[in-house]
């Protein structure tokens, strides 16, 4: 009866399900639980929609939001790779191709093919979109440790100097954002929610 | 630092957080738990990016997807009320409507009236976009009750008829989606996955 595009697309719709089953390290701001990617990605698209007017370059709104709702779909077959994991880093651009490869060809070739696109372009950050996305994707961790009294950075043992070194690339998108992570971090400092940096007591 | 129009969106970004602790009757495809109103509003976001070319009318992409984004915020303050739940249907739009107010106008004026605006559009389902998001709203369930062998419909003692009638819709927006659903119900009814209607055995 249907096509066998139209199977194409739903087999990856019911796919992507599995993105839901992804847990990140971030808690829940009411901390009753870790939060997973699928719902991680709404909350980028929602804030996307929300922050639009604080990129300092022109950005185009429905690009952004394509790509941070597709930025995550790769670790249904790589996992979540912690952002403060040197080891895990090592091999996650590799892990992660393989994913986007398996996962989008299960498209039609021309869609399979926008996705994929839209996830390097998000990887490579050469875009105001792409920078803009990653933004968004930078701050929202802040926003989650900051509410659950820096959770997540006690459990790993996260420095302010290296959350300062991840917050770096905000600035060349958002200045109002990255004044706003900034405040996040030196707050989050005083207040004690950080781990203590190396040689520190 | 950063002026109170940047604290109002920020606030209602904290506040959103909340959309994913709001679950859905609908279980997830591999049955582990069910789905939470964040996941499910990125599943339908994806699903719109997708089967976008399916829509019968022609339809403004980002506006479907920023409706569907929106379209459950109202449940953090009025709950997931079940469309199979006359009961809880009587006072559903009072409820929304509450939640409605509350939670838009924690946004500055003008982004408060544009996501009321969507979600007032959404319900209406007046609007070719509207009527899409909808479709999509309606498709969803469908396929996580079919891959989990009817496991809310089941649990609830839903039957036939009354998915046919709620799916009834789709027609007016999509036939090829509408052609989808069909299927997808004939084939769950005759694999056992459905209530008995009343008066059956």
């Amino acid at each position: 009866m249907h096509t066998t595009r139209l199977d194409q697309q739903l087999r990856f719709i019911i796919e992507i399900d599995k993105l839901k089953g992804i847990v990140r390290r971030s808690y829940l701001m009411d901390t009753s639980r870790r939060e997973n990617s699928a719902e991680h990605s709404w909350h980028l698209a929602m804030m996307a929609i929300i922050l639009a007017e604080h990129a300092d370059e022109p950005i185009n709104l429905l690009h952004v939001i394509k790509m941070v709702l597709v930025h995550d779909l790769v670790e249904i077959d790589a996992g979540d790779t912690y952002i403060y994991d040197a080891q895990a880093n090592n091999d996650k651009v590799g892990r992660e191709q393989q994913a986007a490869e398996r996962i989008f060809s299960l498209l039609p070739a021309e869609q399979a093919r926008e996705i994929h696109t839209l996830w390097n372009e998000f990887e490579a950050r050469a875009t105001p979109e792409a920078r803009f996305a990653a933004v968004l994707d930078r701050l929202m961790p802040l926003m989650h440790n900051f509410y659950t009294e820096g959770r997540s950075w006690q459990e790993h043992g996260i420095t302010v100097d290296q959350i300062m070194q991840r917050t770096e690339s905000v600035r060349e998108s958002s200045q109002t954002l990255w004044e706003v992570a900034y405040a996040l971090i030196e707050e989050a400092h005083q207040r004690g929610y950080l781990g203590q940096s190396p040689g520190q007591e």
